[in-house]
């Protein structure tokens, strides 16, 4: 199992690669990607149907306990540990005026990250799970400099102006998000969760959701962090002249991600995939998280069995992407902060799924009369 | 505070209280719900304002930890301890064929639910709850005899012949579960929810929700346990025959409750009361609980209040019950267990509601710039 990209282990390898190495690396990752073990999805179903419940009554509890038995390729999952992998990236189409925050507040929200009291940190602990962030490319300088080691650059360039990376630094976004998703599952997490932050990730996740679903812009795009009506129309017609200038060819996923995506969403595709090829489910967030999880599908479609649906967030291209997907959103709170909340929500409702194939009693045991109900 | 209803603390004085001395009760509880603190609700609102995110972006989050403020009484709210008050009781209207589970099934899985293994206990206990099951209307014999203890009657009339409880019974069952909601909050839970079994009452349910909404019953009926097509168009003709012979009079809840109702529905009705009385939020789970809190909200329209939703069961007319009490569903699992089983997922996001409120950075303490986002 261990294949190519494993060479990427170390940092240091993917800064130092060439493109052509991190091409051949990227191949080698999804065409290693396989699907989930249909034996043991059904032993979990056997040992589902025989509680005292009709059949299938708990709904999403079962398919998820399903699901995961099918990633771990056993009928008796355990759930070791979670985390949320909260990937930093700063955006050049800033200059647009497309967000309602100064572009300071990543950095800023960043530290909090690090420092465990912004809102992802409570809610994954709240939910038994940590919080990982990385800095893949926030803009300014951090503070020690240490917690700059994975940027891979100071924020993309301006997507209305021209491509927001190089192919070159997408995959290298990409590669280093894996290697945080290895690092995590490898210390024992087996449940991960996408989670970012970034003044102005829903411009270049409208444009990439738009791009992959073939929906307007109109339908995909909505306020972020709060931008009033005219800034709206302004904010879909910088995605419009983005996805215009930088030529953008559907079936060519990473030149896609690099010409009008992001650093931090290129880091949770390679998290998605890197999750798939190590068979961990991973659960989404939301807009920016269904931008990452249609490009990683757009590159290996078969990931997508390893992705669980959280909620569906006040960003409308959310819904739009995870439909997509074939996921349907499970929780409607209302939600639009992102990085991660969300998906960290879910966290105590897999526990549970599991714990119901574990604890709840059958019908022999507990010798309650069966029958077609 | 202690009103005449505490007269009731002790099982024995509803048993021997006469139907108009709880009739008195019943006003004089209801007279003494009072709505939430509205300065509480505004204090937690400027904890949660302070947060470093974009206001209102965490959503029902939020909105939950506000209510629960104003329930109550400070912005600093706690929770103690959690539970689901789960009430059984059997429906004499499976006489006519309306379920497709037998009746017997009711005292097997209350065994279960004591036994701590039932669906119910598994999510409770996994989100750090209780499940106080209680016997309120089982038709067949329990042991040990105790168990019995607070039982009202065994199992309702067929309401498709005659009414389903006498007023008196409707009543006793109301205060039953009034007592067993004080009791769990006398001994520190201050979060509950509403739980039920009972083989055939979805039937009272939907017939309770069709006469407090003002919907067809077709629109309001679903499937149980899981009866076919023609079984439904049956269970649909059933609920119409017992409204129509039963001169439901809506301005009536308690009589309507009595006619149509169940005993562990009253129960219920009973719990939620209480709980509004003594100032603690109640979670409701799929439709029986809506039926109960609508009737509920009939007898003491401020006792909404104090309900938080849950999921939306599969049970159709749970949706309906739930809009006409202002209230929608957050969870969609696709689940029709019952039980309190979708109420009790939502214990663990209740305590990161709080969390949220309690441990999350403020602007001011992180240095995050503000602004209008």
């Amino acid at each position: 199992m261990n294949t190519i990209n494993e060479k990427f282990h170390n940092l240091k390898d993917v800064k130092s690669a060439s493109e052509a190495e991190l091409e051949s690396a990227l191949q080698e990752l999804t065409s290693n990607i396989t699907g989930l073990d249909e034996k043991s999805i059904a032993g979990m179903q056997a040992r589902l149907d025989a509680k005292i419940k009709p059949l299938r009554s708990l709904g999403v509890l079962e398919d998820i306990a399903q699901q995961i038995a099918g990633v771990q390729g056993t009928a008796q999952p355990k759930i070791t540990g979670k985390a949320v992998l909260l990937m930093a990236g700063d955006h050049g189409v800033v200059a647009e005026g497309v967000s309602a925050a100064p572009q300071e507040v990543t950095a800023e929200l960043f530290y909090a990250y690090m420092n465990k009291n912004g809102g992802v940190n409570i809610i994954a602990r709240s939910g038994g799970g940590d919080v990982i962030a990385t800095d893949i490319g926030i803009a300014g300088p951090l503070n020690p400099p240490e917690l700059m080691a994975s940027r891979v650059k100071n924020g993309t360039d301006n997507m209305a102006k021209g491509p927001a990376m190089s192919r070159k630094e997408a995959l290298q976004a990409l590669f280093t998000g894996a290697k945080v998703a290895r690092d995590a599952i490898n210390s024992g997490i087996n449940l991960l969760a996408t989670g970012e932050v970034g003044i102005g990730n829903t411009t270049p996740s409208s444009a990439l959701i738009s791009v992959f679903t073939g929906c307007s812009i109109e339908e995909v795009t909505g306020r972020g962090t709060g931008i009033k009506d005219d800034a709206l129309i302004h904010k879909q017609e910088v995605i419009k002249k983005a996805i215009q200038i930088n030529n953008i060819d559907i079936k060519d996923p990473v030149g896609t991600l690099a010409k009008i995506g992001g650093l931090e969403i290129a880091a949770l595709v390679g998290a998605i995939l890197e999750a798939a090829y190590k068979k961990v489910p991973i659960i989404l967030d939301g807009i920016i998280s269904t931008a990452a999880a249609l490009t990683a599908a757009q590159i290996a479609p078969v990931a997508t069995k390893y992705m669980i649906s959280s909620h569906s967030s006040e960003e409308k291209g959310c819904r739009i992407g995870l439909q997509q997907l074939g996921l349907e959103p499970r929780i409607a709170f209302n939600m639009r902060l992102g990085e991660g909340t969300g998906a960290a929500l879910m966290f105590p409702t897999i526990d549970t799924a599991l714990r119901v194939a574990d604890e709840m009693a059958t019908y022999e045991a507990a010798g309650v009369t069966t029958g077609d109900y």
